[in-house]
């Protein structure tokens, strides 16, 4: 890759460390972003730097905002008696898109994760516990992902809201709507049949 | 996606703008953008302003360059009589990398596509016809994709070459080294056995 001048190289090399983005595409974007008009190239450029500048995480639910606090936890409509606590803002992007759930959030950013060495002390835990310290919150709905680190997270965190006044409920597990029972895995299955009610 | 403060909606939108980035994709990036450090955001963000700032084409062949003369076109080790002439500098470093050619290089930066509304005065090729009149080039290398467009290029400059007293040459066509002839289509087979040579 020494044909291409070091500007190049350099912009692809940036392009290459973003997730999901290998060398070929890295190059492809590269190419793009040269053949730009100067505005839109700066636009692009200005963007990254706005974003880092200006949003910031929301004192109470730590969920990604432009200064203050979050539109769910400035809204006078939201139910702050009922929180549930994420791994990632687009979890909180996905739940709103439902139009079902409307209590507040708590946003962890990040699950703990013994084998890429973060720690409790690595997410938003403290807030939260500080949050149900408080008192004003009847209900914590643990909504990690139901993977291992998810899992584990969820009981992390069931564990220390214990001694306070404060109901822990967990997602329900079972068959996503739309879905084939014949490709569905037995894990899910087994967990769908637990579930299973009346009708 | 009304949950994300705009900053970050805008870089997004910026990614989503790439090729071959969709809107899921546009915002995983967005997101990773967010989570590095300053100085790495800065540092991608600067890779972009450089990119356009440093990389000019060279007056000679059209390839990208970080200012004046392109390497190969500076190199005395080089064959100037001979031009190969592709449509982008991804190509000149395909080629480049099959280490088998010594000569120039001229990039059209595109192709012909009336589809697309790219016509000869669209691409370089006025800058090769100027070249070639010099009288110094004594083959051009015809070396656009093998694909309608790549061809139509192809035969529109060989047309207008023919004045001068310039040899232009076309890519051989033939089964890719490694391919499978079960698999391959039958328009490359015809070019194959057309092409065949003496052992």
């Amino acid at each position: 890759m020494e044909y291409f001048p070091a500007p190049l190289e350099k912009l692809t090399e940036q392009f290459a460390r973003l997730p999901g983005i290998g060398g070929k595409s890295a190059q492809r974007l590269a190419f793009f972003v040269l053949g730009l008009p100067q505005e839109e190239a700066e636009e692009f450029a200005n963007a990254i730097l706005d974003a880092k500048r200006n949003v910031t995480t929301c004192p109470v639910c730590q969920n990604f905002t432009a200064g203050g606090l979050c539109p769910v936890c400035a809204s006078p409509k939201r139910d702050g008696s009922v929180v549930c606590v994420v791994a990632s803002p687009r979890d909180v992007a996905a739940i709103e898109r439902s139009r079902e759930y409307n209590g507040h959030y708590h946003v962890l950013h990040g699950v703990i994760s013994p084998m890429n060495h973060v720690g409790p002390d690595d997410i938003a835990v403290k807030p939260l516990v500080e949050r149900v310290a408080k008192g004003d919150v009847k209900e914590v709905i643990m909504a990690t992902n139901p993977d291992t680190e998810g899992e584990a997270t969820a009981m992390y965190i069931a564990r220390l809201l214990k001694p306070f006044d404060v109901k822990v409920t967990r997602l329900a597990y079972g068959i996503p709507v739309g879905g084939h029972l014949e490709f569905t895995d037995e894990a899910t299955l087994m967990r769908a049949l637990e579930g299973r009610r009346e009708l």
